[in-house]
């Protein structure tokens, strides 16, 4: 039964997740902020009905194990929005091994292994897989502030520029959603919900 | 775009599952109520962790895609307390059948019939890979009572037959994991969590 206490540990330390809140507003509820539990469950899901955009063969069940744990440091090391300064962003990186560590470390050795693994593939970002599934987590905040407004990006005064170079990704893998997002990205320009920058 | 434009309404539409609350409580964050899109997320998880315990081949990627999508009927059907009385148990499966149709017949023909059947399939409950699913849907609230002095079960006054007939699904399945959940239950009617009856 020791395999199953640590897995059935780990399954209940996940529920902390649920407390992790991000800077993006969830519009169907009262505009509350999102945590980083429902956005894994949402982007898993826009992984699943997108992929078939990838140029590329895209393995959509690691893509989806991939966003369903992408988040699961945060449970230590909190969430940090993507826009902040490189020196907390590189801070936050060291919190986010350590914290890969210690919640996997919770798992038997083996899927230890597996899950730690399979977040480093995403952290960085050099597989079909990785970059697919970066692409998803990143062009689902794209949509909810085009319908917000401009949700987080009018908040924080954020440029063009930083939100093209957010969504690179999809540029080459999928030209048909790249499209689409430069296509947003300008809409958004011209609502004043980003700067020409 | 016509297609791609279908995709993007499912998923904004699908921000809406945040808004639909259960019965279960997050003790990780102040006791509120629990929402379908971040219970959805747990379970998905919770089904790659544990099932290695299941006796015949379960096809995980499968599964996962079904724990993503059973509850995205509740945005037009609600959640319903899995041990109300039968004839509003009846009137929800008809609600959430018109739910699938709506929410599911937003996307392009052929992913509406892919999500609608493998909905179905989770309802059913007759595959190996659905009836690990709902395993996987059912053993979480227990977890999740068991850590909160009985929870919802100690709050609606159930019996231990309610929660075994509930779980059932793994006899057979996954015997490490039922003999886990008879020990839980014991343990819970010990406790007064729930009625020896």
């Amino acid at each position: 039964m020791e395999e199953l206490n640590k897995q059935l540990d780990f399954i209940i330390e996940l529920d902390r997740l649920k407390g992790v809140y991000r800077q993006a507003l969830v519009k169907a509820d009262k505009n509350r902020f999102e945590n980083s539990a429902e956005h894994s469950w949402h982007i898993s899901l826009t992984a699943q009905i997108l992929h078939e955009y990838a140029v590329e063969k895209v393995n959509i069940s690691r893509v989806m194990s991939m966003l369903l744990i992408h988040d699961i440091v945060e449970i230590d090391a909190g969430d940090m929005f993507a826009f902040s300064d490189e020196k907390d962003l590189a801070e936050q990186e060291d919190k986010e091994i350590a914290a890969a560590n210690r919640l996997f470390g919770l798992l038997p050795e083996k899927q230890f292994q597996m899950f730690n693994q399979l977040w480093l593939e995403f952290e960085h970002a050099q597989t079909i897989d990785a970059r697919f599934a970066k692409a998803m987590d990143r062009v689902l905040p794209l949509l909810q502030n085009m319908r917000n407004e401009g949700g987080s990006w009018a908040k924080h005064d954020l440029t063009k520029s930083q939100v093209i170079e957010r969504n690179k990704y999809l540029e080459g893998l999928a030209p048909k959603l790249w499209s689409f997002v430069c296509a947003q990205i300008d809409l958004a320009v011209k609502n004043g919900w980003l700067r020409d920058a």
